[in-house]
């Protein structure tokens, strides 16, 4: 089972590692990196790379294809050589999915149009723009194998409920097991819906980086 | 704020990523990732590598220390040059903490000694070798700066913690929003209590990886 995960510059690690780290636990699995160039690729913050071992040109097929978010998506939604790329693995892919604003690179290469999506909460009118409709589902599952996840730590719950998809769920629950997912925020700050003003006065004041060109409290 | 996190070949990612980052939101933060030699290091899967950017040589003091787990942890409990390097960084820091197996190395290096820990589920004998005593709280906060968390995806509440004590209520709130961290695990199955006996076998005979030398069942 051959996934693909593309990396720009200026992505968002956690919307790479979180899905990376169940969906690697598939039978089979065959996770690759994929970059213009092999190498390493820096995130948002500068302080983290990820090595891409393969590039776009040799990787035109994947069984499931994840497409991280961060700064490097937004700025790469005219890139037609890459929407290109996107559209090429998605026609071989059973599985198309994004984490956070990499649904804007699902949109702008058009295969959001008509469909309901999600995003991060800042990147709603953005994602909107391509044609889909947002809702607040944190997962969201659509015909053709599009599946969007929700801003940045979404992708974990994203990719179990995918391994349940591929694998069944006793093995999803094994691999939420293994990584010990039972999350306990000390806070109920995690939506947009939830956060005080205060925490959004803070972020909004924060060059946070996430969210991209559009502020993070956009 | 300088945030130190070791890379060890067979690191498990998410033990890195998960506390990066929510950490790396911290005003002022400087994160390096530190290896016996600047360069890409492999994680517990062999697909994904993460760069060091500095020596152990080089970085002997930080206000966070991370520690990270999986097999490249438990293979380097005998490795006393990193067992004196964690000493020396725990002497100089405010907060000493782990992420899954990454307890491991803090109580080999005699951090642990008659203090209360977490760890992955798998790694509770291990622990307690080490004179600690296993709590099954998520996140472990002791005196003198010590926090310890439980398996894998447990770094992303405990960086939150982390975050509250270093810059407030409001701040980590903020951080909790921008990573959009409002969890909604599609199963139930994220604690050795609560998972089934069926995952558990599954679990048990899949070579997972993450636990190390005992196997993911131990």
């Amino acid at each position: 089972m051959r996934i693909a995960i593309p990396l720009l510059d200026g992505f968002t690690a956690l919307d790479v590692v979180g899905p990376y780290e169940v969906l690697r636990m598939l039978p089979g699995s065959d996770v690759v990196f994929v970059g213009a160039a092999t190498g390493p690729y820096a995130d948002d913050n500068g302080a983290l790379s990820l090595v891409a071992t393969a590039t776009f040109s040799a990787v035109t097929e994947a069984d499931v294809l994840v497409v991280p978010g961060g700064p490097g998506a937004w700025r790469s939604l005219g890139d037609e050589s890459l929407l290109d790329w996107i559209r090429g693995v998605h026609a071989s892919a059973e599985w198309t999915t994004s984490v956070c604003t990499g649904s804007l690179l699902l949109g702008a290469a058009g295969l959001l149009d008509g469909l309901e999506a999600t995003t991060h909460w800042g990147a709603v009118d953005a994602l909107e723009s391509y044609g889909a409709t947002y809702t607040g589902r944190r997962v969201v599952e659509q015909p053709g194998g599009i599946v969007t996840a929700a801003g940045v730590s979404s992708g974990i719950d994203m990719a179990l409920r995918l391994a349940e998809l591929i694998a069944g769920r006793v093995a999803a629950e094994a691999f939420q097991l293994a990584i010990e997912y039972d999350p306990q925020p000390p806070f109920d700050s995690g939506s947009y819906a939830k956060a005080s003003q205060e925490a959004k006065d803070y972020l909004a004041g924060h060059a946070r980086g996430t969210v991209g060109p559009k502020s993070a409290g956009a």
